[in-house]
C-alpha cells in the first residue's frame, strides 16, 4: 500500500513547521510570500492532496488542548484546575501535553493538538518565540497564560508580575528588612522580568536602590547573601517561585545563616505545608484558567478582536514573615 | 444539515459506555448477549452507520493517552516522565487527561482517548471497576500502573506495596520505635491495602501485633497517637504517601507532641526538600512509566498474552529517620 503524503511530510520537505503548512493551506494572511512559496513547492514536489474531511473546518471536537511546561510544579496543575472547571461548564474536554520548557518539545505538543483538531489551545508560560505563537493562533484559537500577547490574533491572561514583586518586597521592608536577596529564574522570562522590576521598584521607593542583589541560581545564594557592605548578610529573601524560595532558604540555613524571612511566589500547596508555612504571592490561578477557556469559547463563537486580561496578585502571609533582627 | 449519528449517541440511547459500543461494533468476544442486544437495538433505532474511515483499524496516530488521577501530587508527574521517555524512544507522542479520582471523569477521559484513536492508553492508579478496564482493553491496548491487572487482556505494572510497607516499618523498628502510627488512604485502594499489610506484618514479626494503630484520615491522627496502653503516645508514623506523612507529622507537632520519626511513600520532590528531609519508600517511577510504554508497543505489535510486572521498592533514608527516645 502506498503511504499517503501528509502535512508532516510537506513540513519536513519544506523545513518549516506543520503549523505553517496548515496556515498556507488555509490561505492565512500572515505568511510571508517567501515562506508560502517554500511550502507550495514542497506540496507540488510530494504530490500532497489535502484530505477533504481534514479541511472541514466547521467540525468541532469539543476538546481543548493545554500545553503545560512542567507537571512537577503544582502551580501549573492549579491553572489546569481552572481550565477544567471552565471547560466542564461549556461541555468541553481538556487534553494536556507537556512542553518541558523546551521550544522543540512545545512545538511538537502544539502540532499534535493541531492534528487532533482541538477547538482551541491554551499555552501556559510557553517558551516558543512570538512568531511561532502567532502562527499557531492563525490555525486554531490560542490563549497564552502567564505571558503577554505575542500578536493581535493571540489572547492572553497574565497577572501583574511587577505588582507581585512590589507586594512581596514592600512586605519584607515593612518587617524591617533592609538586606533582601532576590533569587530569580535561571532563564529570564516575562514573569521573572516583571517580578525583578517590582523588587527594584520597592527598594527604590525605600531609598535602598543600591541594596538590590539579584542572583539567578541557587548555587550563588550563599555567596550573594554576604555581599552587602562590610560583608553584612541577607536577613530576607524573595524567591521567583515557591520552590526556588524554599531551596534558597534551605541553602542559607545549611550554610549556618540564621533563618531568613522568606517570601515565595505562586502560593502552591508547598507553601501551605505547615512545616514550611511560607508567605507567598498568590496568582488567581483558577480565574486564570477559567478566563483562558472563556477566551477560547469567544473565539470559536467568532470574536476576532484580541483580548488581554491582567489580573491582580495578592500576598498570603504565613510564619516565614519573620521580623528583621534588631541591629 | 442533518447531524450524523455518532457512537456516543448510540451509547447514550443504550445507556452503556462508548467503549462498549466500540466493542460490539468490533464483534469482541467478551460482551454478554444481553449487552450486545441492547447496543444493536440502539444502533437500529438511531440508524447509526459506522464511518468507514473510523473503522480503518490499521490507522496509527502514533500517540498514546495517559490518564492520571491528580496533577497536584508529584508522583504522577514522575511516572509520566518515564512514559514520555519511553514514548520518545518509540517516536510516540503522549497526551494526558485527568481522572480526578472520580470514576465518571475517568471514564470520560478514556472515551475521549478512544474517540481520538490513541494507539494505546496507560491508566495510572485508575478508580474504575475491573469490568470497565477490561472493556477499554478490548478496544485499545491498555496498561494499568499502580493497580493489579483487571483481567487477562489487561497489562499491569505495579510495585510490591506490601514490601514497601515492610521496609518502612522494619526501619522504624530498627530505630527503636514500638508505637508506630499508620496513616493510610482515606479511600482504600490496592496500594493502601498492600502497604497496610506490610505494616501489620512488620509489627507481627517483631511480636508487636497488638500495637498496630491504623487511621484513615489526618483528622484522627492526634487522638490515635495517644491510643496505646496508659495513653502512651506514638513516637513514629508511617504515611500512605509523602503528603499524608507531612500533614500528619505537622498535626502532631502542632498538638504539642515531640517531633516523631516519619516515613513517607513515593519519595517525591516534597520529601527531598531540605527543610522536610523525609525518609520515604521509593517506587521506581521512571521504570514504571517506561515499562508501561513497552507493554503498549508489544501489544500494538501483536502480543496477546498478558504481561504483569511487579517492581521492587527501596527505602531512601533522610533526617526524619530519628531514633526512638530512650524510655
Amino acid at each position: 500500500m502506498v503511504r499517503r503524503v501528509t502535512q508532516a511530510d510537506v513540513a519536513a520537505r519544506a523545513g518549516v513547521s506543520r503549523a505553517l503548512v496548515s496556515l498556507v493551506l488555509r490561505d492565512a494572511a500572515n505568511v510571508s510570500d517567501h515562506r508560502r512559496r517554500v511550502v507550495l513547492d514542497a506540496i507540488a514536489e510530494l504530490g500532497y492532496r489535502p484530505d477533504a474531511a481534514a479541511r472541514h473546518l466547521g467540525r468541532r471536537t469539543r476538546t481543548i488542548g493545554v500545553v503545560v511546561q512542567d507537571l512537577h510544579y503544582p502551580f501549573f496543575a492549579e491553572v489546569v484546575d481552572g481550565i477544567q472547571s471552565g471547560a466542564a461548564e461549556h461541555g468541553l474536554q481538556v487534553l494536556i501535553n507537556t512542553g518541558l520548557r523546551d521550544p522543540d518539545v512545545e512545538r511538537a505538543a502544539i502540532e499534535t493538538f493541531l492534528e487532533l483538531r482541538m477547538d482551541g489551545v491554551v499555552l501556559i508560560s510557553p517558551a516558543l518565540p512570538d512568531e511561532r505563537l502567532v502562527e499557531a493562533a492563525g490555525v486554531v484559537p490560542t490563549v497564552l497564560v502567564g505571558r503577554p500577547p505575542a500578536g493581535p490574533g493571540v489572547d492572553a491572561v497574565v497577572t501583574d508580575e511587577r505588582l507581585g514583586g512590589l507586594l512581596a518586597v514592600r512586605h519584607l521592608l515593612d518587617l524591617g528588612h533592609r538586606r533582601i536577596l532576590d533569587v530569580t529564574a535561571d532563564v529570564p522570562n516575562a514573569a521573572s522580568t516583571g517580578r525583578e522590576a517590582g523588587y527594584r521598584q520597592a527598594l527604590e521607593e525605600a531609598g535602598l536602590g543600591d541594596a538590590a542583589r539579584i542572583v539567578r541560581t541557587s548555587d550563588d545564594v550563599v555567596a550573594a547573601a554576604g555581599s552587602w557592605p562590610g560583608g553584612a548578610r541577607a536577613t530576607a529573601l524573595f524567591g521567583h517561585d515557591d520552590f526556588v524560595a524554599v531551596d534558597a532558604w534551605a541553602r542559607l540555613v545549611e550554610a549556618g545563616d540564621p533563618v531568613p524571612a522568606v517570601v515565595g511566589y505562586d502560593n502552591t500547596n508547598f507553601a501551605g505545608l505547615p512545616l514550611l508555612s511560607l508567605t507567598s504571592v498568590d496568582q488567581p490561578r483558577l480565574l486564570m484558567g477559567r478566563t483562558a477557556v472563556e477566551m477560547l469559547v469567544e473565539r470559536v463563537a467568532g470574536r476576532t478582536d484580541p483580548r488581554h486580561e491582567v489580573l491582580t496578585p495578592t500576598l498570603v502571609e504565613r510564619a516565614s514573615s519573620r521580623r528583621a533582627p534588631a541591629s
